[in-house]
């Protein structure tokens, strides 16, 4: 069939010679050839493709594949070729050619065994050896569901592998897993038959015309984009789609997998990164531009429960109900609204709030990456005088209209306050006209406007991306994994939490507007009573006990809520503090649970009076400071390097003297005693942070420590039971001092001991902690339920 | 004269009894009774004053003076008595009854020499005594120029106080001086006569009733205002008073003062003050206020050339030839409009601009106080189906309206999305109406709308808070000198700089428009040339001597702009550092001159990559790092605690060891240089910054000391001339290890020792500094001008 197609071609004169096809053969195999997204978009890219490339000096054969027999297979597959349509840029009688040509190199396989493959390589070896053409590469798309991911790579790879000197690609479509760990597991797999540059991971919005420029933006503007594209400037950004449908027929999906995994991992968070990455110095070098967007990732601030805001269209649970044949007791808590607050810690974004939003049932289909700048500017002359088209107390923005919503084409706005940005000419053109259109608060006049000179199908742009091999267009396997990195702790952490309830469409009104509040996006307007099922029970995150633990007060929530009720009453004692003498004087342990204490800290207490606070440590490891096994070194990057307290508060343990650590005859333990006697009143410090280690010892101090647990030394040397060994320490002495000592505990790992020393009395040889009981301070146990209830 | 009108008042039945006239008398004592303040507002105020305490249990007598003799006097004061008005909220009859008792109790004197005013006093005496009555106070109201000052209240002193038990109150009416020393100067006199707590200096916008509100509505907001009235919710504040009229007949005394010390040093700082300053615990007490209002002023960033824009109307130069008798070549740079970037580093505002703006000759006239709050909301139904009312996604603001503009009223505005505003009911009024009305780029009715219940003129106002002894609403002494502390530097640097020049009116358009860049400001608009005149030759700041200096780079500017260029080429010379080696290793000498510098780079320099950058100590007095003497101490004082340098990064110099200070045997010269050996590579810095002494010492290298001038020791210990003694220092030959030196030199004391180096050759023994020659390195000379030229 391939002869008698190439001969045509040949006598119409229409294609090159075959001496001409000098740049091989490329065959393209679609599996899932008959499935829907095939049928709507697939089919037509590889048209579109044949179209564009059918003059570029390469020769094409297309084969559907799937697992329906031949002839209804081929039947199912014609039928969809038939209706391929003629772009409206293209001229219909060459269109019509072209059209009939496509479909004579096309043809059907089933693919179901080994045998298949091994025979659908065979017939493309054979048609090339007929014809003397030489192969370029083969592209293999899979349109299947991801469980049928192995099965068929394992076939392509050990049977439909191109000779040497041809290069194999093959095309994946999400899901990529539903979490890290399923991401790696599947990746993993894949990486056991293709190699990374073999692979092509879709993710449609990168060929979503707006997105794609992103970048090409950023390069073709830098002149007036460097100055502005930074924290210095931009006030936000939002990364936004919005649908008006709902899940209704796609529920098996869609209930495992909610908004976040269904847009904001993958298409949102592309975006994000095309505006934040460094801009390589060249972009059409593949690898440094999946670099830099690599780095991007990974230096995204970790996103916490509270990072986002979840709604559920009110008829989805019917839909559930219905669609996966539950009871009407079944409670699902699968968002299918999010708005999420994103931060980057890198130089260039710091601070800067990246809002991603999206939602199903809502009052209009729109999609827009929105970066919105900072007004810097005072003008003199009253508002009614301004010269409207140029005054820099308008709004200045940057908007790549991804499509739909009011202007219904993709587009790229610039307000005019801002610049005139350079376009490429040959692939988008300015607009101008509906001047009275209104968008993000601006008439459509206050912007330069662009849209494209033709407008693209995603699937389109994409399959061209995957014939010039352009990777960047692509999901790499790190980028992946890096993206479901930073997503899975938030869907972890949320996943037991009920979202908010929205009747859907225009009825929503302000129901899901949000705001940010230190750091954390919370809902504007309170919950409406009415629109919460009354028998509905969710499990809720924010119970309390709160009662005693050792004859002190106790307080014992989930550990992120923990936290965050910690972190609030370690400022409140500051603020006492402060009020009181001008000083904080804090003295912190080492060890894992503080961590996202400092964590909290750094990154929700704006007003913590840090110019204040004097930070001391209980106790500290025998290694260098900038060891990262030092607890200063973690004390310092989780919270010091965040925060802004004065060099001279700042009081390490002097573990490291002479060039030595912990050697008693340099008198590190007596000189810290004394750095303390010299600034904290009667050596009793503010508050002390203590934690509670599984054999019962706080500070560093051991059960049967020689050294602090009796007697009145204020800092000692001990040794630790594990690595390493030689510590110094806080003594109970000092730490009973305190005017406020609160204890720490965190994670099924302490349940035992926490158990154990609820019923002890005071055994501080035995139990080191049972030895805490500050003299005329205040103790204060913060126990999560984990190590309280196991 | 008095017994008659008292007998009439009994008559009527109109006043109290003398029994119940228990308060005691009030004796008025109007200082220019005849003067243009005095007809237009003074002797108004003091009517509406009767007509409000008539009943109050005070009786009062009215003495108008000026200079001009007895008959034609009263002549002239009567006229104006005469045309006293009734205000619309009084009662014609019982006004009219009152005026008439007001004009009886008033009678004019001629003060001019001592003896007049031992009349005066000889008068009120005998008065009071013929009647009985006892006194309560005085009231000296100066409505004269201040050059008059001092004598007035030398008589006032000497002559004319009241008895033990009665108070004394004079009014000032400002200038007070001309900047801070003159200011200090007229203070000094006056407390020689007077003090403090007699002294009232009027600022009359402490009377506009929406400035006058500001403290009590932030205390009766508390509730709402609590969690946002600071730097993290206000995105900025705008603080403004646009005059239409021109200095067309004031220019003798414009000329003198400009707008700057006309508005912004007394009206526009006073309602910054009640914006910013820490609100007391109770409002009434009146000491607590002046010390909240002194602190606020006195956490003011420090004024530079750069924080302001100045303007000046273009007929402005011919109106000061004409009344000044000036030739056409008079060149004034007396500014009539300006813009200044005010800052505060108080914990609450660190970081929100307050924009200062004033100036005459614009397009409209209004007077407000702006507090834009942010935008931190994301409004998810798309903007034309929102709620207008509540959306939080409109802007949220608060403005204290003083007058005119579009408004035309006194009136406090509170976006309706922020809060509902308490308000007192007896003096406040909710207005409704005038919906089509856009006030700060919203309609009027986003706002809830507050006018005073009776609009009241500022002198009224003050001259009640006079007679009420309210202090808190004028100006103390610590004020007035705190705002010109505060003032005078930006005066100072601006008296030779060009304003730009402006049309005048609406033709102003966006000329006057500037905007923030890296905390300094400029406007936005390029000057148009057609505005200057063409032959008007200015002093220009910004001549740049380059060239060279002993063989090297010499960059030469007046001293701020010197500053300003070593900052940039600091921050350079770390960004090519750190795109090189990932590490900036920058190494600071002590003394005044690098003070400047470590200011520009804390609040300029924004982008600096600190998080890279490790600092280093040139040299460091023997005394602990604690110690104001310290290098460090300064160091951290004016750059450090202003930036987020890592702990591990900052490395003082370690003078201090066991308890004591550089002894020899305790190795810290070593230590240090095994620091410097294991960080810097090679132990070349990126960038050395020396200072240069009056002795030729560079670093703590002085001439003929016995270490660091020769040998390759790289850290010693060396003796200074002057105390502190003991020295740690770099040595000579680890200073040209560097990369690059940039040596600072600044001030006419340096005179000398620049010329005397500039002609010798290498001779560190004598000169230290000419030692100083980096192997491979860059060396670069910055001296100001007035090091330079003397």
């Amino acid at each position: 069939m391939l002869r008698r197609v190439l001969c045509t071609m040949f006598f119409m004169g229409a294609l090159p010679s075959p001496a001409e096809m000098s740049q091989g053969h490329i065959s393209v195999v679609l599996l899932g050839a008959t499935g829907d997204l095939a049928k709507k978009y697939l089919w037509q890219g590889l048209f579109q493709l044949y179209m564009d490339q059918v003059s570029s000096g390469h020769s094409f054969t297309f084969h559907g594949a799937a697992l329906t027999a031949l002839e209804p297979g081929q039947k199912l597959m014609f039928d969809v070729l038939k209706k391929l349509a003629c772009p409206p840029d293209e001229a219909p009688d060459r269109c019509a050619v072209l059209k009939d040509q496509f479909l004579k190199l096309s043809q059907y396989h089933q693919l179901k065994t080994a045998e298949n493959y091994t025979v659908l390589n065979r017939e493309i070896e054979v048609l090339l050896r007929q014809e003397g053409l030489k192969e370029a590469g083969r592209i293999f798309y899979f349109s299947v569901p991801p469980f049928a991911y192995t099965e068929i790579a394992r076939h392509i790879n050990s049977s439909c592998r191109p000779p040497p000197g041809a290069w194999l690609r093959v095309v994946l479509e999400k899901p990529f897993g539903h979490d890290l760990e399923s991401a790696q597991q599947l990746a993993a797999e894949l990486t056991s038959f293709f190699r990374e540059e073999e692979m092509y991971r879709v993710d449609h919005y990168l060929g979503k015309q707006a997105v794609a420029h992103i970048l090409p933006f950023r390069d073709q503007n830098q002149e007036f984009l460097d100055p502005i594209w930074n924290r210095h400037h931009v006030e936000r950004v939002e990364i936004v789609l919005k649908e008006v449908v709902d899940a209704k027929g796609r529920t098996s999906f869609y209930e495992q997998y909610g908004v976040i995994r269904d847009v904001l991992q993958n298409h949102l968070t592309e975006a994000l990164m095309f505006l934040t990455m460094e801009l390589p110095a060249n972009l059409s070098r593949t690898e440094e531009v999946l670099q830099c967007k690599l780095q991007a990732l990974r230096s995204l601030r970790g996103l916490e429960k509270h990072s986002a805001v979840l709604g559920q269209y009110q008829a989805y649970a019917s839909h559930v109900q219905e669609e996966l044949k539950k009871g009407q007791d079944y409670v699902s808590t699968t968002p299918t609204f999010a708005g999420v607050l994103v931060q980057s810690d890198s130089l260039r974004w710091e601070g800067v709030p990246f809002l991603l939003t999206s939602g199903k049932a809502l009052d209009e289909r729109v999609g827009y990456v929105r970066v919105l700048f900072k007004n810097r500017a005072y003008c003199t002359q009253s508002e009614t005088l301004r010269d409207a088209g140029h005054s820099q107390c308008k709004a200045k923005q940057i908007i790549f209209y991804i499509g739909h919503g009011a202007l219904n084409t993709p587009a790229v706005l610039v307000s005019r306050n801002l610049f005139r940005p350079v376009m490429p000419k040959s692939s988008w053109r300015e607009v101008v006209g509906q001047p009275e259109l209104h968008v993000f608060g601006q008439p459509l006049s206050d912007y330069y406007v662009y849209s494209p000179v033709k407008e693209r199908d995603a699937y389109s742009v994409l399959i061209s991306n995957i014939y010039h091999g352009r990777k960047d267009f692509f999901i790499t396997t790190e980028n992946l994994l890096a993206s479901w990195a930073f997503w899975t702790p938030l869907l972890n952490s949320i996943s037991r939490q009920p979202p908010r309830l929205y009747p859907g469409g225009v009825e929503n009104q302000n129901l899901l507007d949000f705001e940010m509040v230190s750091g954390e996006l919370a809902f504007t307007a309170a919950e409406p009573v009415e629109l919460l099922h009354p028998d509905r029970s969710m499990p809720s995150d924010f119970k309390t006990i709160q009662s005693k633990f050792r004859q002190s007060p106790l307080v014992s929530m989930w550990s992120e809520d923990l936290i965050s009720q910690l972190a609030s009453d370690v400022e409140k004692a500051a603020n006492r503090a402060v009020a009181g003498s001008g000083q904080f004087h804090l003295a912190l342990s080492g060890g894992s649970s503080p961590v996202a204490l400092f964590q909290r800290l750094a990154r929700h207490h704006y007003a913590f009076p840090w110019r204040h606070t004097h930070i001391w440590l209980v106790d500290e490891r025998c290694v260098p400071l900038t060891d990262p096994e030092s607890n200063f070194f973690s004390l310092h990057s989780h919270l010091l390097q965040s925060i802004r307290v004065p060099y001279f508060n700042v009081h390490p343990m002097p573990v490291h003297l002479n060039q030595r650590l912990c050697v008693e005859e340099d008198g590190g333990t007596e000189l810290y005693a004394k750095e303390i006697a010299a600034l904290v009143a009667n050596s009793s410090f503010d508050l002390v942070l203590l934690g509670l280690g599984t054999d019962g010892h706080t500070a560093s101090l051991f059960p049967d420590s020689e050294n602090g647990l009796e007697g009145t030394r204020a800092v000692v040397l001990t040794e630790s039971p594990v690595k390493p060994h030689q510590r110094m320490s806080f003594s109970l002495s000092l730490i009973n001092k305190a005017r406020q000592v609160f204890v720490l505990v965190m994670g099924k790992g302490k349940h035992d001991i926490t158990t154990q020393i609820s019923r002890v009395g005071r055994q501080p040889r035995k139990w080191p902690i049972s030895g805490v009981s500050p003299s005329s301070g205040q103790l204060v146990w913060y126990v999560d339920y984990e190590a309280l209830l196991g």
